[in-house]
C-alpha cells in the first residue's frame, strides 16, 4: 500500500501527470459534514502551477468531481472519490526526451525499479499528484475545525534570502503571489527569482508550518509519534530534503539549560517560557504551537544544458526544448502542499484518539 | 498499533525503563539463517549507559534472552522474541520529584493523554526503549549483509563543534567513545563535553548516517519513500527534532544546475558526478551512498534548578537530587540508534520487494 | 480502512448503488502486464443482473474506463484505477420506501452506525459494489496464470436442490445461465426458482470455490492463513453467512482416521489419498485443489408485505411498489464474486511471499 | 505481519510449543483499567490441556507473568507483555517421529514454506498458540464489560450428538467439563468420548458463540464487517475448518420472507422477531445477540497407524509410540479458544468506532 497515507483518515491518490485524470479516495471521513465542492476547487486554485510568473505555465483547471460518499451535500461516512481530469497535459514536448535520464528526477530510479517508464511529465512521479492531497485536505480541515486548530504555511527562505524561523505575523500569507508572509523579503526573492528564471535555472528554499491550538495530548507513544509522523508526511513531497520540529538542526547548539521550556501556571492554564520543542514532547502535544520546516532542493527541471545517459547506456546531454515549461522555485507549491499535509496528518491523529 | 515499526521485518517492542524487563517480537524475520546471541549482546553493549564518561552512569549488562524463533541455532521464519531484564533499575531517585514535571520531558503530555504517569525513569518514554531497537537490528543486518549494504553511523556535531558532512573516512568510528571519526575533533568535543557535564548541563548534537552498496530501485513510491521511511524512523528517536536526507536543508541555497547529479557511463557502469541527493530520487535508491542527518536536542534531564509546576496545578521549581543520573549529549547514544534505524528500514525495503 | 481489502495486492473500493460511478483503486499491481480493456467489460457482464430471468432485471452495461496504471497497453506499477458509471440507476422506486427499514437489509444498521442513510438501493451496501470486485481481479487472475493457478466457483446448491460437495465434473460453468455444472440439476433450481420468482419470494444458495494447482508452501502462519483469509474474504459479499475450507463442518462427524489426508510418493511427486482438508493445513497450502463453500442467505427484497418499522420510530408495513427489481436468488451472482475474491486472495500471497 | 492480530486492539503472539515460553505483547489496551494476575490464570486453567479425561494430559500450569505495562495495578496504556513459561514440554517423545510428516498436521506445509521444522510438539503450528490468546482476552474483556457485553460459547455438536443451535440456556457451560449447557447430551458426549479415546482415534466437533448486549451500530462497512471479522478470527483457530453467522448455510434453505427477520417496536425500544440473521446485518451490529457456529476437524494425532512418508522423500508408516499425548476432541478446549477470539474480536471493534 504504497499509494495509501493514514491510519484513521486514510487516502489513497492514483493518476499519472499526463494520463486522463488523477484523483484520490478518502476512506475514514466523519459522516453529516458539509462541504461545498467550491472549497475543493479554491484550495486547488491556490495550488495550481500557471498561478503567477513563478510558477510552471502548465494551465490546469483543476476542477474537481465528487463521485460518491456524499448525499444532499453532505459526507454519509462511505468512501469519497474525488476525480480531477488533466486537461493542460501536453505530451509532444516529452517525445524528444523520452529516452534520456533527467539528472535530479526519478526517470532512472523508477526504470530500475518498474522496468518501464512513463515519460510523459514524470508520469506518477509527478508533483501533479499533490492535487489529490490538496483536494482531500479540505475534508481533513472539516475534522480540525470544529477543535479551533488552525494551520498556516509559509514561503521561509528561498536561497540565502530567508525570514525569521518561526515567524510570528501569519496574517496575509495568501495574499503574497509567492506566500511570504514578509512584503519587503517578499520583493526581494521574486526579484531574485526573476534572474533564477530568466537563466534557465532553478532553486531551493524552505517552507515552514504553524498549528495553532492543537489540544494537549494529542499523538501517539513511540512508533507513530506526532512528529514523526509529521515528518514521514512532509518527506513524501516531491523534492523535499529535510525536515525539522521546534528549533530542530538549531536545539545542536544549544544546552539543555537554554532548550528545554519552562512551565509554569497562570489563571489555571498550563503555559510555556519558551516553545523550542515546538509543541510536542515524547510524540504527544504540548498545547503550545506546533511548528517546523521543509527544505525543498531546486526543482530538477533547468532549460540549462546537464550531462547525462540514455536508456541504451550512452553519455549524452540534456537540453530541455525552448518554451519548456519550468518552475524556477518548487517551495513556492510546496507551501500549499505542507499546509495540505499538515491537514491530513492532525486529522488522522484527532480520529486516532 | 504504536508500538511497532516496519511492514515485512516488523518489530514490537514494549517494557518500561523501571519494569521488570524490556523486549522486542520480531515478525517477519527470513527463515534459516544463523544468529549468534553474543553478537546482539555486543551491540547492546555499545549502545549502553554506563560505557564512557560522557553518558549515564546508569551500568545495565543488558544481556538478552531468545525467547523463541530459533531452533538449533538457526531462525525458524517465527517470531522472535527478545527480553532484556532491568537490573540497574533505580527508581527511589524519582520518588522525591515524582510529582513535579520535568521541562523538555514527557511528564505532561504523557499524563495529559493517558490520565497517569509512570514517574519511574520516564516510563515507556525513557531511551531504554532504544535498547530493543539494536537488539532487532542485528537480525536486520543478516538481511542486508547478503547484499553487501555497509550501514555507518557517527557524531558530526556537538553545540558548535563539527566535522565536514557528509565525512568520508569511516573507519575507526566504534574505537572513538563518542563514535567521532576525526580523532582531534573528538578530543575537541570531549573537553567541551566535560565542562558541560560538570555544569550539570547537557548540549544537543548532530548524527549522521551512511549507508554503502545499497542496490539500485530500492524503496517505494509517493507514501512509502525510502527517505520518508527514514524521516518516520529517525524523528522516532527520543530527543531527535530533524532530519535531512543528502544535502537536506543546504539545498535550499543552491540552484538546479549545482545540485543535480549529473549521470555518466564509465565501464558500463551508471555513476554520478556528485551525490548530493543522498542517494534516493523520487522515493527509490539510485545506487549511491545514501546519508543524511539526526539533529538531536540537548538532554532533558540537567542538574542545574529548573521553574515547572506539579501534578496539582502550582508552580514549582525542579531540583534532581544530587548524583542524579544524567546524560550531558544524548545524540552520543544516539549513534547507535540511528544506526539500527538504517538497519532496520532497509531490511524492511529489501524485504518488501 | 475499511474500505481496503489485501496487503500486497490491495484494493480500494468506492461508489454507491445510484451515485454517478463506481470504481476502484488497485495499489500493488505488479509492472508490465498486458491487461486488456475487453476482458473486464467481459467478467463484468458475467456478474451483471439482467444477465437471465432469474437476477434483477436492472440492466447495468457496465462498462469500465481504466484512468491511471497503464501506459502502452501494460500495467507500470502504478496504481490503477478504474471507474464504472452506474446508468440504469433508477432512483425514484425508492421514494415511496425512503422513511421505512427493509428486513433484513442494512438500512437499520448504517443509520445507526452513520446517523444517515442513502436509501437509493442501498447505497454503499449494495451488491453493486461487487462489481468493482470482479474488475479488479480480471488483474489478479493476471498475477495467478503464469503459475498455472485455475480457478473456478459454481452454484452447488439452491434450496433443498444440490450437486455433490465437492464436484468434479467442472467443464461447463460458464454456459450454464445459473453457473450450475450439473445440466440435469440447473434445470431443477431453474424450475424451482420460477415458482420462487412468480411468488414474489427469495431463496438461499450455496456457492462452493475451487482453485487447481496453486503451489504448496503458499499462506502465512497464525493470523494470516490461507483459510482464515478466505473466510474473511467471503464474508466480506454481501448476503454471505457462512464460509467453510474442506470438509468444513461435516469434519465435525469424522474420525481423525477417517479425515486425516494419508500422503504417499509415487514417482517423485507427493500425492494424497484423500483431499478432506481442502488443501490448506496450517494457513498453508498443500499442493491438493483448495476447494469450500460459502452459504448465502435468500435476498432481502421480497414482493410479499412485512412488518417493520420506519425512521420515525412507528411500527408499519413494507410493501415493494409493483414492477420493482428482484433477486430470487443472489448466490447465482454470487458465484462470480466468490470467484473474484479467491483470484484477489490468492493473487495476495503470491505477492505476499 | 502474520502474528499481529487486531486493528486498535492489537496483540503480537510469539513461542513456539516446546520452546522456552510463549508469550503475547497487547498494544492498544486504554489505560487506567485495573487487571488482576489471578483473573489471567484462571482464564488460562480453563483452556489448559490436562483438565479432564478428555483433553491432552500434558499438564502445563500455565502462570502468566505481566512484565510491562501495568503500573500499581492499573494498565498505564503502553504494551501489556505477557509471558507464559513452557514446562511440561517434552520433546524426547518427538525424537522418533522427527523425520516424518504428520498426516493432517502442518509438519510438510511449513517445511515447505520455511524449509525447517521445529518437530517438536508442532513447533509454532501447536495449538498451545492459543494460550496468549486467552491470556489477551482477559484485557479485552475489560474493554466489553463496561458496555455489558456478555460472551459465552459453548460445545455443541461431537460427532453425531448434538444439542440445538443456537442453544438458549447457557448458564452451566464453566461447570460442565466439555462445557456443555445440556448435561444429559454432555453424558452422551463424554461416553462417546472414552469410546474414541480408547481406539487412539479422535473426532471433530462444533462450538457455538452468543454475544449479547451488543449495541446496535458496531462493526465497519464492506471490508471490515464485523462477521467477516469473526470468520477471520475463527478460521485463525488450530483445526477449525468453518464458521457461520446466524443460521449460516441453513439459510440456503429458506425463502426471503422466512429468513428476513421483521421488526417491531414495543415500549419504544427496536425489537426483532426472529433473529435469523445472527445480530449483523450489512457488517453491523443489529442490537440482537450475535451468534455462530465454528466447526472443528478431529484432531490430527492419533495413535492408530497411518501411512505417510518421510522428509527424505520414502513411503513409511507412523505410530505414535505407546502413552503419547492425545486430545480426543480438540473442540472442547476450542471453547475456551472461540471465546477468546470473540472477546478479541469485539473489543477491537469499540475501540475502533
Amino acid at each position: 500500500m504504497n499509494n495509501v497515507f493514514g491510519k484513521k483518515f486514510c487516502i489513497t491518490t492514483w493518476g499519472e501527470s499526463h494520463g486522463a485524470a488523477i484523483g484520490v479516495v478518502i476512506d475514514g471521513m466523519p459522516a453529516n459534514v458539509e462541504v461545498d465542492i467550491d472549497e475543493i476547487n479554491q484550495a486547488l486554485s491556490k495550488r495550481a502551477p500557471g498561478n503567477s510568473e513563478f510558477t510552471s505555465p502548465r494551465k490546469e483547471k483543476d476542477l474537481v468531481e465528487i463521485l460518491s460518499g456524499m448525499f444532499n451535500g453532505k459526507t454519509t461516512g462511505t468512501p469519497i472519490s474525488l476525480l480531477i481530469k488533466n486537461c493542460d497535459a501536453d505530451s509532444t514536448k516529452y517525445e524528444v526526451i523520452k529516452d534520456k535520464f533527467r539528472p535530479g528526477h526519478a526517470d532512472y530510479t523508477y526504470t530500475k525499479k518498474y522496468k518501464n517508464y512513463d515519460y510523459r511529465g514524470g508520469g506518477r512521479a509527478s508533483a501533479r499528484e499533490t492535487a489529490s492531497r490538496v483536494a482531500a485536505s479540505v475534508f481533513a480541515k472539516k475534522i480540525l475545525d470544529p477543535e479551533g486548530v488552525s494551520i498556516k504555511a509559509y514561503l521561509q527562505q528561498v536561497g540565502d534570502i530567508c525570514i525569521d524561523y518561526p515567524y510570528s505575523k501569519l496574517n496575509a500569507i495568501d495574499d503574497d503571489p509567492i506566500f511570504c508572509p514578509d512584503p519587503k523579503i517578499s520583493k526581494d526573492i521574486q526579484n531574485s527569482l526573476r534572474k533564477i528564471k530568466d537563466a534557465g535555472n532553478s532553486i531551493g528554499g524552505i517552507v515552514s508550518f504553524d498549528c495553532a491550538n492543537v489540544p494537549p495530548g494529542l499523538g501517539e507513544p513511540i512508533y507513530n509519534k506526532l512528529e514523526a509522523a509529521l515528518a514521514n508526511a512532509m518527506l513524501s513531497i516531491p523534492a523535499s530534503k529535510g525536515f525539522e520540529i521546534g528549533l530542530g538542526f538549531a536545539a545542536a547548539k544549544l544546552t539543555g539549560k537554554k532548550h528545554n521550556d519552562e512551565m509554569f501556571i497562570q489563571n489555571d492554564k498550563v503555559l510555556y517560557d519558551t516553545n523550542n520543542s515546538g509543541g510536542i514532547l515524547g510524540g504527544i502535544s504540548t498545547g503550545e504551537r506546533i511548528y517546523g520546516r521543509v527544505g525543498f532542493k531546486p526543482a530538477s527541471s533547468i532549460l540549462q544544458k546537464q550531462n547525462t545517459i540514455d536508456n541504451r547506456g550512452n553519455n549524452t546531454a540534456l537540453e530541455l526544448p525552448k518554451g519548456s515549461r519550468h518552475d524556477p522555485c518548487v517551495a513556492i507549491r510546496g507551501v500549499k502542499v505542507v499546509e495540505a499535509m499538515c491537514y491530513l496528518v492532525l486529522a488522522d491523529f484527532i480520529l486516532q484518539i
